[in-house]
């Protein structure tokens, strides 16, 4: 096995440690004689992982006790519709932020069941930027604000967090920067993100919600869509993706070990520098079009000044054992995806790549 | 580690073979330096993966060209809405057979969406037979029949295939004897199973749908539960659950070296014969309230002639390394479930253990 560093937008790298952990107990999960996928979701064995995983995920937050967390299926895309068809009760029109490729199939999906008043967009500037929240136009009777705090695919994400206006609750999509630096929940009304970039593997989304925005469900919701019915339930109401759950629990305990939030916070404020920094002092050679306050620590997106060079530098950068740097098919370019699993040595090693690479072809 | 068989209804025992294959690629799948859990959805890896387990499970079933495989998220659970809100089109009623659990919350969650026309039902005695097709009363305009092939929780099985009618497409709740016998999927619209039984993981279910029956879904259905929309992505409309259909494909290689789905089902009558054979000569100590034809070979459901002796039978089980053996809450008593993963030594451990424990307590 060749030492590779994997820069996926998602699926993505996850802690070895928790790999290893998952390896070892693969055959026999803590002397039960069972592997996790083996066991009966209603069983202690399994009762006592979700029920860690949960309270470890509270504690790294500091998740309020009036606020319900749910592991459900079906991914963010999912939730596109899940949350107008929970949250809207007697309103008919929510306000979403337009930051790019995410932000617009939530638009899309959301306008299916309500009048979408696209409060604020960075569409004229190809989501360079967030606006000004100064400037948004806000509905007061909106039933919700949506925002994407990180664009994946844009390499777009939020330095601020915004308003929460009274009585209309702040919901945001935080798939991809999730528990990636700190956030005071009691901001929000519903975060959801799909677990397959900063929680665990795909097949499951981690939904956090403000008790008192359940039990407004549309009258024929699918009951699997009714977060209420979750909530009842402790996420059981049927079978949950049991193992997803378990690797996620894992992924807990080892952000905790590296000093919880804040900590890897730090973390990754320092990875996103190196590679900004190599772009930033390439007199061109790489470049972003993102706005420097706005450029994601999470997907840094860039391309280069030859755009006919990047099929070389993506090969190239294999040869060195870093792959899955193609940006997404709808932008182009490089994306270096630097989740929390990601350690400083394959940023440094990326970044290394790259200034060996600018000064062989600049 | 003690040697412990599980007799979980599910999730349940996998094969051990693929727990260990699994256990020796976590770190390093196929040389590619990364786990499954790690790999992008569109990236030659997992691709390579998802194709592998569609063709091998079309191989093992004999899956018509003209039938679409989906591997989506939401469990059974989900399909029971999934169904009607997909096929209905322009027809407002469905049919429906009741022979337990699963049945019952099928046509609960179908009412919400159509008029339910139940065809036929076995709840007079208490589900212990399935009701002789002659006498069902089916509506010709039904959009569909829905049948449950097993009964999870009450140990009931179909022992036969209900008739197709012209224009009324069969559609199947398989969950959990999905490929644990011969069937000639051409008879069927639709056929959806859970995994976490005869397939892998939970958090996966497998849909197989005839291709006319596709693009009917009710105008206003989340994109996310449109069939039309996975068939036309090949399940990749957003992130699928990756380790999950990973798991799912290396099961079907482990079914195919096992001679497939017929040598399987041989094992499978001879694996509920035993514990049949062990509760009809047992002279009333274990009896059963399921009609000899309808009997599950999947879940083996009985109970003791002295009820208070269970909780004892259970303990004694344990102690001999015989787990999960306890009925669902819905109906007590002892279920033994012997999916295709539990091998012959594990029955008969059980039968054994059985006798014995009926000899020293009758």
């Amino acid at each position: 096995m060749a030492k590779v560093y994997n820069f996926s937008a998602g699926p993505a790298v996850l802690p070895h440690q928790v790999l290893a952990e998952a390896q070892s107990e693969m055959l026999d999960w803590h002397g039960s004689g069972m592997c996790v996928m083996e066991m009966s979701h209603r069983g202690k064995e399994f009762m006592e992982i979700i029920h860690d995983a949960e309270h470890d995920l509270r504690g790294l937050m500091g998740i309020p006790a009036n606020y319900k967390v749910l592991f459900l299926q079906g991914g963010a895309s999912q939730q596109f519709a899940q949350v107008p068809l929970n949250l809207l009760g007697e309103r008919d029109s929510v306000d979403i932020v337009n930051t790019g490729h995410w932000s617009k199939l939530a638009i899309k999906e959301a306008r299916r069941y309500a009048k979408v008043n696209v409060a604020a967009s960075s569409e004229d500037r190809n989501f360079a930027y967030v606006p000004d929240e100064a400037g948004w136009q806000r509905d007061p009777k909106a039933a919700y604000l949506h925002y994407t705090s990180n664009e994946t695919i844009g390499g777009l994400q939020f330095p601020f967090v915004p308003q929460s206006l009274p009585d209309v609750p702040l919901v945001c999509d935080m798939s991809s920067d999730f528990l990636s630096r700190e956030v005071d929940v009691s901001q929000f009304g519903l975060i959801y993100a799909g677990a397959q970039k900063n929680i665990g593997p795909s097949g499951l989304v981690v939904l956090i919600v403000r008790e008192d925005l359940l039990g407004k469900a549309r009258a024929d919701l699918p009951t699997m869509l009714n977060y209420q019915v979750h909530a009842d339930a402790d996420s059981m109401y049927n079978t949950p993706p049991t193992f997803p759950i378990y690797i996620s629990g894992l992924v807990f305990k080892w952000l905790k070990e590296q000093g919880g939030v804040k900590s890897i916070a730090t973390r990754n404020e320092e990875k996103a520098g190196l590679l900004n920094h190599v772009i930033e002092s390439s007199e061109g050679f790489y470049h972003t079009h993102i706005d420097a306050p706005f450029r994601s620590r999470m997907n840094v997106v860039f391309r280069l000044k030859d755009e006919g060079l990047e099929e070389t530098f993506l090969l190239e950068a294999r040869k060195n054992g870093l792959i899955q740097l193609k940006g997404h098919r709808a932008v182009g370019g490089i994306r270096a995806s630097i989740y929390n699993a990601m350690p400083i040595e394959g940023v440094k090693s990326l970044a290394n790549f790259m200034q060996d690479f600018a000064r062989i072809h600049g």
